[in-house]
């Protein structure tokens, strides 16, 4: 055990993208654990998208950070010293802890790991939030019925690749949009989509949606926003239901973005737009995690992880979801 | 009983904003009942802001008519000659007929009118389809609670009058927005509304709205689209509700209108945003105008309509609509 710890904080909010000045690693004491509390050394921690929303000073739905505050989300790591009955040392667990080499976590707050199930990244993936995410925005939101058309922008992304996964277990026609031709091929090859487009390399994607989606479009969960939202807009089934998980394509915009209006559309289809956050079903956790746990143990439900090494990395491998440079679930690898 | 008839067709599709061209009156002859049918001679008729969809050469919810065409719409009138045996000469029937001086109903699609519940032209307001209109889209899709706050555009409307008392009945904070001072204070001193913001007179719909919706906006109807709806997506709670009705803003923009997005706002507040179209609600037809016609009996539920005086000035009503001219609902009396 090492016998002092790193942990990034916010150095400074970022106007508009962020960069590596945004971040800065501190050394720090080993933090101790109080009573109910566990240190954990994390060996993957998460980085998602949503964070980018804490960088602004600007309430909304997660908390933002002060700067100086370290960078928190969710690890998977191993327990080092426990004052709680419920794990002892060696015990694997996921909660939410920082970006660090040791961070203490409320064992109230974690879930056991096991690694019978899946490795461990995949706990932070598939078996973590954005496998939860999916489950329910899916399913609660989408409402899904066989043999409708199911489309899903950032479907090569950690929520999106088990979104369209769920839909094809459910009986759908399933379109994913993402960014380059080896998700293309993860996604058509390996999970099962029916069809799907490289964003980056169709010009016209209300023509690429006709040849995708004959049929029109009865639910997409969206991850993205922007042009391949205002496409699929165009081509909304009577009674569609619109799932707004996630908007990156404007998580860097400082002001109001600016698009298409989506309302006059919604009147001639009847479409239900609504939006997303897991933390609502909070509740059903335990039934999503037994339902995607038997999923992935069974292989109706494969998964990936895009892994950057080492601690000092998190700030790259947080851009990195900016420029899609994941595929699957986007993790750092602290230690072994 | 004349011994010619008038009928006002499309003349010409308009481009951007409709105008006197657009229509032209013709002189026919009186058309003649087929089996199950029934000549009725106008004495009130609808203008409506949908009918501007009608006159575009695009498919949507309603079919476009082609030029030539008469123009349709929701008629009052009293039957000078039935060939059914639901109906004699003498009654007082509504319907979809024509703008004309003497049109022809099917029996099957007409509704007696009784004049001891409201004058004739509250039949095509209230106890018609605007009525119809407010009463499943504020219940089913607003789905209002007491104690919330339901914010209504286009409040001194057909529509929008009704939503708004509607909302009062089910214990409801509610807020209109209206384009005049008279209308403003038809709603607040005779409709009960809590508030109203005349539109035209205020700069900024945001600060109006902190001050009139102090505690945010639960449930939207909107009728208008456009900067009104943009402020009010910033105030919405979390789970809001909003029923999509129109959109007048953008009915004569022959492009793709654009503006703030509003996705990213939907998932801080897990707004739902619905399409409202009251066709959906056919079935059920019956129960809401049994409800309306009561409450509108008991004095539960006001009502004012706007009348434009003599076929030949049916055009000028319509166009009316679009600066907002009426009061509550807009018909043309066509006969005494």
């Amino acid at each position: 055990m090492r016998d002092s710890n790193r942990e990034w904080i916010l150095a400074q909010r970022p106007d508009g993208e962020p960069d590596m000045g945004s971040f800065e690693l501190q050394e720090t004491d080993v933090p101790e654990p109080r009573h109910g509390e566990l240190l954990v050394r994390v060996r993957y921690l998460s980085v998602d998208p949503y964070m980018r929303g804490r960088m602004r000073d600007a309430e909304s739905y997660a908390e933002p950070w002060d700067v100086g505050d370290p960078m928190e989300g969710a690890v998977v790591g191993e327990v080092i010293e426990s004052d709680s009955d419920a794990y002892d040392e060696g015990d694997l667990v996921t909660g939410g802890g920082t970006w660090a080499d040791y961070t203490v976590l409320d064992a109230d707050d974690v879930a056991p790991v096991d690694p019978s199930i899946a490795d461990l990244p995949a706990y932070l993936g598939v078996l973590g939030m954005p496998g939860r995410t999916a489950y329910f925005g899916l399913l609660e939101v989408g409402d899904p019925k066989p043999g409708e058309t199911v489309v899903v922008s950032g479907a090569a992304g950690a929520v999106g690749s088990v979104v369209g996964q769920i839909a094809k277990l459910n009986g759908c026609r399933v379109v994913g949009f993402a960014g380059s031709e080896r998700k293309v091929e993860w996604l058509t090859e390996d999970l099962g989509f029916d069809a799907a487009i490289n964003y980056k390399d169709v010009d016209d994607y209300r023509t690429a949606l006709d040849e995708a989606a004959p049929d029109g479009i009865d639910v997409y969960f969206d991850n993205v926003g922007g042009p391949i939202t205002d496409a699929v807009f165009t081509k909304l089934n009577l009674d569609a239901r619109v799932a707004v998980c996630g908007q990156i394509a404007f998580y860097n915009d400082e002001g109001v973005p600016t698009g298409p209006r989506k309302l006059p559309q919604l009147i001639a289809s009847r479409a239900t737009v609504q939006g997303l956050l897991v933390g609502d079903f909070a509740t059903r956790f335990e039934e999503a995690s037994q339902q995607l746990g038997a999923w992935v143990a069974s292989g109706d439900i494969s998964h990936r992880e895009t892994t950057v090494s080492g601690l000092e990395n998190a700030p790259e491998a947080f851009l990195g979801l900016f420029s899609g440079d994941n595929i699957g679930k986007q993790v750092v690898a602290v230690s072994e």
